[in-house]
């Protein structure tokens, strides 16, 4: 894959970092913290590995295809738990998590195709 | 500051990683290595830096003055040794290094004035 | 700095990096996790740059002195933080960080005695 | 997965991660600078991800099956590639990241006796 080809990814990842730390720093501020335990433990997750995907594209990572395929797997994963609650910035995070699962999968799902 | 003011700070720093590593792997392939091994190393070091700033920003961390006041430095030192160089990549990575230590230093300017 | 003398400071990083992120996952499993928010956003601070600090330190980065700087002001802070909480892994992670934040600060004030 | 079962595996990637640092920066002051591009690339990219997978575990990730699933993989590359280099620091890396390798297996292979 090429520089350009990664950039809607990489543009992706990084959005989604940016949403599930909003979502996390704006959870530990909830009046209903304790029903949040989870989805901030998955928020910080899913910040992280997308912050290293961004990252590995970046530099055109030999192993781009697997960090994705992680990375689609634990913003799914992020999705799903934020989908229990009701907050905007919950709502925004699930958003941003499944657009950049999507965009990995495009790049994962290339990648099977030409194996 | 809050989610909106430093929007423009985390773009800039995800540029200047993106153009860090670039010129990283470029590098790696050039014919005169030989010259550009503290290139490369200080592309490294300043990817890295602005990775750990981007995030730290989208946490509203309460350390992003001295993050960015880091940042900005390392932004600053990879610009001058890619000033040495005359590749396309180089030239692409002190545009991207010089406008995030920009971007840093407005924030951390911003922080000194309100002490 | 060579290799050997980074050592002891690593391994002061990993433990306090560990230590913080054991304080985080145990202070989001507390009964009390309201008066937790604040120990559970600086854990993750503490262990982010205490993790970016030992890599830092392992790729003997140029920027090692200001990063440990950085890394021995956010240990101190994560300390006195937990220092207003009484569970075992609170203590746990003080004894951890301003550890650390010693190891740091023996190599700072080194190269400040060098400059 | 307790705390205590993961310590050695961290102490396994911590030590993969230094010695690849190691290698990284060894290798961009060798004469035969050319012949380890490879090399030089890998060993970031090993550094990378076994920091990763050491702070996965210390905050006991949801995720750190499939995170180890993918440091094994890249240690395994990383080794490879060195075993084709003579210098004592690929030696020493080679060693580093393939017990990295094989502590990750460990809990990976575990994990799959008992799903």
């Amino acid at each position: 894959m090429t520089r350009i080809e990664y950039q809607q990814c990489i543009d992706a990842c990084v959005k989604s970092m940016d949403a599930c730390n909003y979502s996390y720093i704006s959870s530990l501020k909830e009046y209903d913290l304790a029903s949040l335990r989870e989805s901030i433990r998955l928020n910080r997750e899913c910040a992280d590995i997308c912050s290293f995907a961004a990252q590995a594209m970046s530099r055109q990572s030999p192993f781009v295809v697997p960090i994705l395929r992680l990375c689609a797997e634990i913003c799914e994963a992020c999705a799903a738990e934020n989908s229990r609650h009701v907050h905007t910035h919950c709502k925004e995070c699930i958003k941003a998590t499944l657009a950049c699962a999507e965009a990995c999968r495009l790049i994962t799902d290339a990648a099977l195709a030409h194996a």
